[in-house]
């Protein structure tokens, strides 16, 4: 069985203990013969995907009610995957979701790394500065680069610590954020392992 | 004595209890007939108003050893009008100082609203919400424009509020901000106290 996440650039899979990525402009879907079980965010796919008899939409067979109905199915299965802890999605956007005794608690979403780092310098040519992930988070700054990457960095990091759960950093940036919170969990798979669960569920 | 903080759009002047505005792309300088002082971070303006006698630029009379030296004049000026307690500065770009004891302690720089709700929507129209500044602030948010403002507005406010200190409100932003910071204390005017301050001290 073929597990398939489909982003807006990207589809990322699972088969077996392989893991590959696709573009999303160049991907035919007709071109896979075993059985995928996917999620999408890239609406474009949709009327394919359906028409093809071995691709399955595993938004069917979400417990919707837990969540709510505009929440991304990637930060979903993220959820389904574990029971207690504060995930990080950090991609072009990163999303923030805190699971408890295996309920969804709410989450936020916040600029990822790329898109805010254009907003500083959209704002200002002086605020284009490229962010110092191994900034001193007990000190507040006194330097342009350090003052804005304080602003981006620190204050993800402050409200994620408030939370006092273990931290689970998944996506394409996880690693950057790894000096931020040397203790959490670096997971890429944890979309595919939420995938896997809601398909044992579902039965 | 006529005070003018320059700005990249607008020149904001202070005429006694006089307050008023111009824009940066129409005002001449040499309009203006009693004696200025004056700060700037509009540098497109600095040839014609060192060329002229009756306007002062404050700038040569910060004590900048307490700063650095690419931090923004306007964000010096608001510093040297109080003596303890943590500035938001919210225009364009938000900027956030500490002064203790009349010491500069640091500071950090996060993206204005606007800048922020573009950010937002260029990662993705599903991301394209104006902020809820009402939003409750103890509670992980279940929806999506609830997601995003929290990431925009709670991280900026949890940081805040663990300095402990007074809160100083100012710009031209401060009015929305102040649903989050109720006992902050709004004063348009700060940055015109910091120049009268300075130019007390020059003597």
């Amino acid at each position: 069985m073929i597990l398939c996440d489909i982003g807006n650039t990207s589809l990322h899979f699972q088969d077996g203990n392989r893991y590959y990525k696709e573009s999303a402009d160049l991907f035919d879907p007709v071109s896979v013969h075993g059985d995928v079980h996917y999620i999408s965010v890239n609406a474009g796919l949709d009327p394919i995907l359906h028409s093809l008899g071995n691709w399955a939409d595993l938004s069917d067979h979400v417990a919707w009610e837990k969540y709510y109905e505009t929440m991304g199915i990637d930060r979903i299965m993220a959820c389904e995957a574990i029971d207690n802890g504060i995930i990080i999605d950090a991609g072009s956007a990163i999303t923030v979701d805190i699971v408890k005794d295996g309920l969804f608690e709410g989450g936020f979403i916040y600029p990822g790394a790329e898109a805010m780092q254009k907003c500083y310098s959209d704002i200002s040519e002086r605020l284009d500065y490229s962010f110092n992930f191994e900034l001193d988070l007990d000190k507040m700054p006194k330097n342009s680069r350090d003052a804005v990457s304080y602003g981006y960095l620190r204050l993800l990091y402050g409200e994620v610590i408030r939370h006092d759960a273990p931290i689970y950093l998944t996506g394409g940036d996880a690693r950057s954020l790894q000096a931020l919170f040397p203790s959490a969990k670096v997971d890429e798979t944890l979309i595919f392992k939420g995938m896997q669960k809601t398909i044992e569920k579902a039965g």
